[in-house]
């Protein structure tokens, strides 16, 4: 005790447990983010995903939304046209146009489900998906649309929304997102 | 080496090292707890969201439910009623009165499917809904009902089932617990 | 300053704040892992999950997938039987024999959307679900099927494909690898 070699020693072996810790810190701690996959194409689920994505933003959580499969429908820009094979103008035939034509997991009822959901939300004052991108597009949400489900369902970036932080990308991007966010969510 | 006031600086330099270790560890580190965000409204869902909470609350986990859209029906109790407009008592008529009228999302067959995945459970001695909603009471599961939703739908507290930890809040709450969740879900 | 005695305390002081942060670095730190709890059985759920899985593993992370409910059907091999009573009997003949006949959850058609989604994924050269069970086996993906939900619809082990790592377990099994996950999803 009080010997000075003894306590470099010790401090020696401490600094290396310090510097073995911050590595691993600054690997396995994760970012404060929030990352959806949006899977689903039905009104009620995008709705959900935009109100957690906005909710999270307007509280200072970064955001990532990686839109895939049926997802990529909300995506859509109704004016927007690109070149397209035959099953590629099938897929955009029946495909919904927009997010405004998107239909319900429940309730659906030929479209009056979507319709009564629009003004419910617009009668009690919260946002719709429109106002919730604009929103997004502020806050500074990462919207990402998935290349495969692009390729396969024939929809082109060209086809996409006017969106400032929109890009493409594939699955691992989303996933090293999602490994280093607290929150990852399929929706 | 073996120097009184180069170990110090040494020291001094570590602390402050520690230190912010300590910052980063107690922001980052998530609580051991389950979040749950149960969307859906049918009964194969519900179960599995109940039989996650149950499962991680017998182990020792937090566990936090919270309520949204289409699966705040299961916490409807069909004795209660409350007031409501032409809009409302269409929704109330429309969705499921309770957890015991949930359909399911494959197999519902005009609601047979409901019954024999009931009986089987009953036969196999698995609990019911019902009886997992008593066993989160009594391990301390937190559940809360979605404003929003509840608003939308014209579903009030007054008309939610008795539940010691039953409380009503917004997505923001929600999201709070979820980022300090180790697991967070979307059901 | 300078003195050694104080140093020595200060030393004796940062080393047990060092030895409480690693307990909890050790214990709230996730693995470099992904863990999906697989409850859909429709196509296009189920290629999500696999693509995240394959894509995942082939990044180096670690990968279980727990097959429950509906999830189960895409691990009946339509090669083998096992003895059932009436009622598991009508679940065996109305559940998917296998991967290869899972319906879609949107534009399902009769049957015609899974062949659609199929010929262009093969087109495109995606890989099919049964060739990304083959990655998955190479690259370590664990798989579990749900003992619960194989009780509940009388789908047991010896029915189920011939796959290196799949084992039976419980949900508190997967909540214990998602505890210590990384990301964790419900798909």
């Amino acid at each position: 005790m009080g010997d000075g070699s003894t306590g470099d020693s010790q401090l020696a072996e401490l600094t290396a447990r310090v510097a073995a810790l911050e590595g691993r810190v600054q690997k396995g701690i994760a970012d404060d983010r929030l990352s959806l996959l949006v899977f689903s194409g039905e009104l009620d689920k995008q709705l959900a995903a935009f109100l957690l994505a906005t909710t999270a933003a307007a509280s200072g959580m970064k955001v990532t939304m990686f839109f895939t499969f049926w997802g990529l429908s909300a995506l859509r820009d109704p004016k927007k046209r690109a070149k397209k094979d035959l099953l590629g103008r099938m897929f955009g035939w029946m495909l919904p146009k927009s997010s405004a034509s998107l239909p319900m997991s429940s309730m659906n009822m030929g479209g009056a489900g979507p319709l009564m959901i629009r003004h419910l939300m617009k009668k009690k004052r919260f946002s719709s998906i429109e106002e919730m991108l604009a929103i997004c597009a502020e806050l500074g949400v990462e919207i990402a649309a998935c290349e495969m489900s692009g390729s396969i369902m024939s929809i082109s970036l060209e086809e996409l929304i006017d969106y400032p932080h929109l890009t493409v990308c594939g699955a691992a991007t989303f996933l090293d997102k999602a490994a280093d966010s607290r929150v990852s969510m399929f929706v």
